[in-house]
């Protein structure tokens, strides 16, 4: 593998790589009190199955539209009760995530670097111009793409393939980055190059018979990886060590 | 709508509709003591998670793999450990599910009253031939047909075509029916009519912006449906009543 500084074409997925999600529990504890962090997992959970079902029975509606269904699905089947003003708080907050706390810094070297970086993302363009112009690196970002223009959400095939015809690419010069396993499984049975980010230290690999290239605790790895490219071509932990 | 006694085709859901999956927390609590409750919750929801994901993907594998796959990983998302003999074992259980208590008499009834009956799901054809062989119900089959066929899992649209292409009929002629809130919405969508089957009375809507024309506690409903058919097109419980 020859050494790719300056050259490289990074796509980022949005919310649990760049975006910390996390903040919900605590949204949530404040309306629900001791119930956030069930409410928050099981809401991502139930927006996430949201999105593979509609998308595989081609009915597909928009993030903002399925993450507020999720979140009444969830408070439901909780047996509490929400307001539509509740409601439309809560899932609005999806549009207002911090970036975690070394994201700006690995964005401002890579591009220092000489690097291409774009976004591509579940999320509806409002929400994700939203959360970039909120994390002050939108001028950072060349593209930010969303499925909303094919109505088709991931892990499907023709959503990685927006990134990499943007570029004009092939799939294997993408460095595609996400925090979610089955992302990643996705992004890698098309054909990117794969970082697989593991903030928790659980294991980010998913049996779908993918694996990533590498994996890094948090989005450092990807400055590391650049450093030691043409050393290496596995330049972080190497994966299969995962559990 | 016309009375239909005689008449109808009706495809059902094999696993949670016919067969009943319960039976596997005790097995799965003789191995892991305290855990069979949970691990079955986890192991059917990360089997179907695969299923979806796998199909969004591309990267089919049949159920039974995807089913001992996600045994795996929920084992050892636990904590525990398996052996691959228990793995077989325990998936092997897929394929010796019994049917619930009133399904023979509803099967036998819908038979004499002149309906065709066929099966539609995501198992493997062995893994159906030998459910349905167990039931003693395999000669009240017209066909039982598997995903395997087409590679996708439900609920991709191809795999409700399986039904009404393989009878030469129009989607709104097949009676569909599941126990899966998922699998009667992307049949619904599909077209079909749908009877949704809530055995536990918990609710088996799920907010896909489709609704199943009836719901049933049990198959009986059926028959209830077949019987009063020509008085009413709401012929059992209403839908919009369930939470």
């Amino acid at each position: 593998m020859a050494p790719h500084r300056g050259r490289g074409i990074y796509i980022f997925d949005a919310i649990g790589t760049l975006f910390d999600g996390s903040v919900l529990v605590d949204r949530l504890d404040r309306r629900f009190p001791g119930e956030g962090v069930a409410l928050a997992a099981a809401w991502r959970a139930t927006q996430l199955r949201m999105t593979w079902l509609r998308s595989l029975m081609d009915a597909y509606e928009p993030f903002d539209r399925v993450t507020r269904d999720a979140l009444a699905a969830v408070v439901g089947a909780a047996g509490r009760e929400a307001t539509d003003v509740d409601l439309d708080d809560l899932a609005k907050m999806y549009g207002e995530l911090p970036v975690y706390p070394e994201v700006a810094e690995v964005i401002e070297t890579l591009v220092d670097l000489g690097s291409t970086l774009a976004i591509l993302s579940n999320g509806t363009p409002a929400m994700l111009m939203s959360l970039v112009e909120r994390s002050g690196l939108r001028e950072r970002f060349a593209v930010v793409l969303s499925v909303d223009a094919i109505r088709v959400y991931k892990p499907h095939p023709a959503v990685y393939r927006l990134a990499s015809d943007h570029f004009g690419v092939a799939p294997r010069d993408v460095r595609f980055v996400s925090g979610n396993a089955w992302d990643c499984a996705g992004a890698k049975r098309f054909g990117f190059d794969v970082t697989a980010i593991d903030r928790v230290g659980t294991g980010v690999l998913e049996d779908l018979g993918e694996r990533p290239d590498r994996i890094g605790r948090d989005l450092r790895v990807l400055i590391d990886a650049d450093r030691h490219a043409g050393a290496s071509a596995m330049n972080s932990r190497p994966v299969g060590d995962e559990v």
